[in-house]
């Protein structure tokens, strides 16, 4: 396979440790590890999350818990642990293989007592069977003689940044040679069941031992070496809950029996087909820049582990499960940056992304009720049940409390959902969905936005006051520009779905309307008030960003280069709030999403106006891909192609300084957008699929998947 | 032994497993662990505390840290394990000694499968050797043949209510029979080692494995019985931290091998012999009432194994060592409620306390300059270095966020730390402490105050404005009434100790004087500012609490009987300052420890009037022993029968409903206040040590020593 295939690291440090634990992670969709070591490493952050599985947690109200490392193993020479953090690394290098997941890390490590050995782990999280992972390794002698020791445990003292989540239920020996442990979520009730076996080859007698110590079941294998000697061993480790089982252990114990009799190579075989079929669909080739090549793949890797293809009640991410980061809560990132690339490459995955939507309407009606609206409003950040999980309340920089107000007032998320179901449906054509599930999601999401607005009888206008868009140094604005634009957006398009659906599917069509309490008069008023949503324009096209924002101040942004630190946290967050700075482009983003609405000369103007006062190097991640996008149609291709690059690095430099809380996952999936609507400048004019290309310069060659109307269409495009 | 001297359980109810778990309390004034059972329990709150061995926290910011389980073990028949909450209890006896901190489990048990054991466990906290703790257990089968393993382990896992606060560090074998455990607390970086031994007798062949399980180091015994065998067994666990040792695994290690060739037998005979001499000389028998004997022993037995004998760098927090309840902070509790006890009983205990306000003084000034003021300002709950750790905002019963404003503004602490400071030296005549430590202390206590008051031209008064007294219910008040009184004794005293101090060591008197920057001319004018402190006194006597307490709203309390909340819970927050409600006594407890400034009518005249506006029943549970004691003195015999009553049933029948969360000390120590200073009527008039007693009516005899001047007084009162 080609070198961009792979991501390699060939020098050890344990100040990238956490950085680098985060770029290695794997996973299958069902669920995820980072790229921790097997032995355990001081101040390790070694996760394994798995979609949907919440508890309760204090300040962030719930989050993914973390599940026992299942890939554990400790391997002891006489009495010297292996671990990296002691002893002398003399050689060293981790490879994740982005065609088959596989993640291998190979070293020739000296004991602090001067032993010498060879070892090799090889681990995959299995995409054919994903409640399997296997564990591959070898350790041969250089110099050493004597007791070796392999302890392949199932270590249940596991917490999430120190806040147990698990009550241990119970333990015991599986034969031949395995193990299990089963525990429970202490506020949710979520059982957990993992089993695993572990088989040791050896030249010699290998002894073994299960031991029953509370806790941490484990199997002890025990040989002698000489030097020279060489053993391998695997380990298989199979994973269910009560989420999608009533017998979670004999599941587990079942899956893992018959794993571990068809063997490493052959579930990784299996594995690798999977993944072959994944990449058939959403690889995006480069040819003339291997580092946007390798590195953009790297970015779809992280999404399609991260994607859920067997449950839809769950969703990605801010920070796909990858990290601590945002505690596995789902953002508007997940619509607008993410879903494009699913649904134009794995639309049966963006369905099951848009049906976790669906089946959290109960939560996101009850946040309607509880703010005074009707319809849906849907949570700022979502979990388990849709219920706004957004933190009230978060501990600032310098240890101060800061008030969160998204949860509150940032409010284009319904929209941004109602946007993603129709792009979907556009994109596949998938009716049954539309008639099920979508336009149920779409019309409350204008019911929503109905009861939002606020009507001025002098100026008979609507607005939406006490905003926040999704430039959120401004909190508390009225008439945020994206808002207003996205919600004139979903009253319009309700009426066309609604005409679709009354006249495709009129019983399903008048059944909705009663079951969520809606007239077909109060649809056929919607436009009427769409036109009357205040959208400031000013006389040379600059769409005002709130009401207001025009009066602030304006200050040159590269006068304050080189900065480190977020303009936000220079100026402090009242004091960002006079300048007319912005966390991410929002009128610039209204128009990407609505581009076929504006005149390219207006998209230009506001690109011209916005551009400077971004904060594009230390505001949102979200920002730079967007930007990117647009200034490849209506810019420098040269700044697009740069902020491209840093999109690209986000995770892989750890260009942002956070990716140990986990992978940017807008930004990891917003890449495949810059390519597909930026440089490639895919369009649907009059239904016709089409691309009008800008690649940069160095650009020899771009092919690109997708699926249309349910039909694949391939794009190779020659500069 | 009398039985008066053993606390029993006969019925076993997991309802009321909680509140037993804390009654149950065991310690040695170095480390202490809940009434938990050693297999387990699902649910159990098992906590063994060490003195000093705090770590960060959310919310509390420093809390005690829980160690493992020392006595955990596990018993398992073929493949059922003994648990308390399976299976069938036959029988059930737990028992306490109080005479030599004995706890004894006798249990007749049979398992789901109809395998029928007996069982017993003993284990006591060695007062000999502070850091061993000792397990006994017999297994006995009734009618079950086949194997039993006994899992001796050491179970690293361990979280305070879900929050970690270890690192595990390594872990190991130690010959012949015994495992040890290092951690290491995550922000103060204690370290801590457990190293345990343990032997299995029985007829037949006995199987031993050490598990070196990750986390859980467990020594593995396995046994095969016939109806009617009979096994016994004994668990050693030796305890060292860093904060006593700077090789704590080696001392563990010695410590455990030491105390295990020596056997159960012999270190609880050399622990009873410790026993026998705290009891000597702190015991108090009353004869005519068995309840009333046998509470206030254990009561006292509380304060005993809390109270640390070795290491004068801690104190005794508001619910000893016994739960999570104020996360072992300690407060004015220790000095007013906890202190006269040791003080006349166990004075060199009494002065390690002490001592750690002594060696908290850093904490106390840094609070006074950062809240503007000069010397040193004690902290409302202090912990390892007397910085204030009082939290500032806590969660509701609604779950509400209520701030808590004693860290900022209770500033009677103080006053009750220097007010100790001189019963001891009272009591004891230990000038050297005086010297040393004590004088330090009240002086700076005494700066504190003159800096802490605001002068009021206009009348020439000083004044202490917004303060929170002893009655809690009242918030941000003017002029409480007793820290005023407290402020103004401290002033007054201040000037006899100058003077004693300069004439008996004039040296260490000016160094004192340079040393915390303080003149004789400062100090001689206290005397002059004390007589100016604004304390409103009524013409018929009765003080009022603060500046405008007597136009507060009058409720007869009677008129809300019964309630199961306190007043505060009823009226809320805000609501109940406009009330004239006490959470408790305030001008009652100034007047109680400042007896002799008070004419004996002016305290009845108060005792009237406030008596009936006091939360006896909900408000603190410092209140009933106060007025217990006062009324005995000052009013109803019976009346404070049934007060003394209450506050000695305090926890063994949970009668407030918070006992889970651990004992309430200052009621625990209060106690034996409410029986030497109120039934005994102990004063030293011109300072001869005299008692006028008035016993309840079925009190016989009361017989209690003290130590006066470092020699025993016998006092044994017929009626």
């Amino acid at each position: 396979m080609h070198k961009n295939w792979f991501i390699e690291e060939d020098h050890y440090s344990s100040s990238h440790y956490h950085h680098k634990e985060t770029v290695f992670t794997i996973g299958n969709g069902y669920f995820s590890s980072r790229g921790s070591f097997e032995e355990g490493f001081s101040d390790e952050i070694a996760t394994t999350f798995v979609h949907g599985v919440f508890n309760d947690v204090p300040t962030f109200g719930t989050e993914l818990v973390n599940f026992p490392k299942w890939y554990s193993l400790a391997i002891i020479l006489g009495d010297e642990p292996f671990r990296m953090d002691s002893g002398k690394i003399l050689f060293y290098q981790r490879q994740l293989n982005l065609g088959n997941g596989l993640l291998t890390r190979k070293l020739f490590w000296e004991s602090p007592k001067g032993s010498r050995l060879k070892i090799t782990f090889e681990r995959f999280m299995n995409m054919a069977d994903v409640h399997h992972g296997a564990l591959r390794f070898s350790i041969e002698s250089d110099n050493y003689q004597g007791k070796i020791r392999v302890l392949s445990d199932i270590p249940g003292y596991v917490t999430n940044e120190r806040y147990q989540h698990w009550s241990i239920i119970d333990q015991g020996y599986i034969s031949e040679h395995g193990c299990y442990l089963t525990l429970q979520t202490l506020d949710t009730g979520i059982e957990a069941a993992l089993a695993q076996k572990t088989r040791l080859e050896f030249s010699h007698e290998v002894m073994l031992q299960y031991w029953h110590a509370r806790t941490v079941p484990t199997l002890a294998f025990e040989i002698e070496v000489e030097k020279g000697d060489m053993v391998t061993g695997v380990k298989h480790c199979a994973i269910y809950t009560s989420r999608e089982s009533d017998r979670p252990l004999e599941e587990a114990v079942d899956d893992v029996n018959q794993r571990f009799s068809e063997g490493f190579d052959t579930t990784l075989g299996k594995s690798e087909d999977v993944w072959k079929n994944l990449w058939d669909r959403s690889d995006v080739s480069i040819e003339g820049d291997d580092l946007a090549d390798q590195a953009l793949r790297y970015n779809l890797f992280q999404i399609l582990i991260a994607a859920p293809r067997h449950d839809d009640t769950v969703s990605i991410g801010a920070k796909t499960m990858s990290g601590y980061g945002y505690r596995g809560h789902v953002f508007w990132d997940t619509e607008i940056f993410i879903l494009p690339f699913l649904i134009f490459t794995q639309p049966e995955i963006a369905r099951n992304l848009l049906m976790y939507r669906y089946h959290t309407l109960g939560g996101a009606r009850q946040k309607a009720i509880d703010n005074g609206y009707k319809g849906a409003m849907f949570a700022w950040e979502s979990a388990a049940t849709g219920e706004e999980v957004t933190p009230t309340w978060v501990e600032g920089p310098d240890g101060e409390l800061v008030r969160v107000w998204c949860g509150d007032i940032e409010q284009h998320i319904t929209a941004d959902v109602a946007y993603a179901v129709l792009q979907y449906w556009q994109v596949t054509g998938d009716d049954d969905f539309m008639v099920n599930f979508g336009t149920e999601i779409f019309l409350s999401a204008a019911q929503f936005y109905t009861s939002r607005l606020e009507w001025e009888e002098t100026t008979d206008t609507y607005h939406i006051r006490n905003i926040i868009g999704p430039d959120e140094y401004h909190e508390h604005v009225d008439d945020n520009a994206f808002t207003n634009l996205m919600a004139r957006w979903v009253l319009e398009e309700a009426s066309e779905i609604k005409c679709w659906m009354k006249t495709s599917s009129p019983d399903r069509f008048f059944d909705l309307l009663n079951r969520i309490n809606l007239t077909e008069e109060e649809i056929a008023s919607w436009p009427l008030i769409a036109e009357k949503l205040a959208v400031r324009v000013r006389s040379d096209g600059v769409i005002e960003q709130f009401d207001g924002y025009f009066n602030l101040k304006y200050l040159n942004l590269t006068s304050l280069e080189p900065r480190e630190q977020s303009l936000q946290r220079l100026f402090g967050i009242e004091g960002v709030q006079e300048y007319q700075f912005l966390k991410q482009p929002d009128v610039i983003m209204a128009q990407y999403l609505l581009r076929n609405r504006f005149d390219p000369q207006q998209i230009i103007q506001n690109l011209a106006y916005y551009t400077p006062r971004t904060d594009l190097s230390q505001g949102s991640s979200l920002g730079p891909s967007i930007q990117a996008l647009m200034l490849a149609r209506y810019g420098d291709i040269g700044q697009a192609e740069t902020l491209f690059k840093k999109t690209l690095l986000t995770d892989l430099d750890n260009n942002r300084g956070n990716t140990p809380d986990g992978i940017h996952a807008a930004s990891a999936g917003a890449v495949w957008k810059v390519v597909f609507f930026g440089f490639l400048g895919f369009n649907t004019q009059n239904s016709t699929p089409q691309v009008n290309p800008k690649l940069p310069e160095r650009w020899k060659r771009v092919r690109l998947k997708i699926r249309w109307k349910n039909k694949p269409i391939s794009f190779d495009i020659n500069e």
